[in-house]
């Protein structure tokens, strides 16, 4: 009997996954080295080096620099978009699935990718490739917007502009990824709640003041 | 009788406002390019053919683009530090002294200099100028941070966590730099009034039950 023949290399299903790991630590390194050093100030050697391979070895996984961008914020876009899905497919109230979408969101902006999203962007990128990424924010944007209107209609939030309330929420939480520092002290879950907390608190619509709760919006006969 | 002479050059003083005058246009001049393009996709070449002057002109100015930007960014954070210092000296209480600093914030993001901040920021520079302006950002945190904690203790506002509401409020406010886009539908004032709207009821103290006055100053509805 002949012994079989051991391949030395892995069967197609292991090497597509291999690959599809290999890349996500490309994206992760840079992203990693983009937020702490800004993207320009990032050479591909340094992402190599970081990931102890040579500069040419990257470029199997991605043709250049941009496209390593590109894919960062992809990725970080993407998980935003699959935590707001999720959120707003979840039961409960427009309220519950805004704030659940906040929460979300602001998960995603304290990691690697989601803060690539907030400190880099699609600024730096040529045209085609900011415009793709521009869309997929602009989904997100909508989805708070959306949200925003059904909590309007349902009577759980306060009559208001919903483009401009989406504004305000997104970006108080976008600035998580600005100063987060994952060494702080304060935890990320910490920092979402407290900001999370605030800004529902700004948007909710209060009781009447018949109602025997707290009042707002009327002011007592003095 | 002898002809006076008459000098070919400015008196001192004149030269000495028209040198400062030249140098605020080349800074607002970068500035401008910096927001609509990134900072290292714009070139010097590019700000002096957009003032009509040569290269070598700028140098009289600025020592080169980083030095640009320093002065770009120095120049927003002193219109923020401006404002903050008026609205804090204001009478009123902390709540309105907190509102007043979150207008002034909210007028100086939608300007050139104060964009410039949030969309480029000291990020790109060396070490040095980059902190000396995160010293000038810190103070302005602290000063929003300062007036929470007033506002907690003269019971304008709810107790909280200062140092985050602090992050939330200026975050959301310093979005709008991001976003906003001068020949859009809506006008700075709109935008700085909702958004400020929705993040100061979400932080002021809210009268009890058993209170027969509202928390917050508000217009008797008739």
């Amino acid at each position: 009997m002949r012994k079989p023949v051991v391949s030395p290399w892995l069967p197609m299903q292991d090497r597509a996954r291999g690959r599809a790991d290999k890349r996500d630590a490309v994206l992760r390194t840079a992203a990693k080295l983009f937020n702490e050093k800004g993207f320009h100030a990032t050479s591909l050697d340094e992402v190599a080096e970081a990931l102890h391979v040579t500069k040419p070895t990257l470029y199997y996984y991605a043709k250049n620099k941009d496209e390593i961008l590109f894919g960062c914020v992809h990725a970080g876009l993407d998980l935003v978009r699959a935590g707001i899905a999720e959120a707003a497919s979840s039961g409960g109230t427009a309220l519950d699935k805004l704030q659940a979408c906040m929460r979300a969101y602001a998960d995603v902006v304290t990691q690697d990718f989601g803060m690539c999203v907030i400190r880099v962007g699609e600024d730096p990128l040529p045209e085609e490739g900011r415009r793709e990424l521009r869309q997929l924010k602009a989904q997100i944007d909508l989805e708070f917007r959306r949200l925003i209107e059904l909590g309007i209609a349902e009577g759980s939030l306060a009559p208001c502009n919903a483009k401009l309330a989406a504004f305000t929420l997104a970006g108080a939480i976008s600035w998580i990824g600005r100063w987060y520092q994952p060494e702080g002290e304060l935890t990320p879950q910490d920092i979402a709640e407290q900001c999370i907390a605030v800004l529902l608190n700004g948007i909710v619509r209060r009781a009447e003041p018949e109602a025997s709760k707290p009042a707002r919006k009327r002011k007592a006969a003095a």
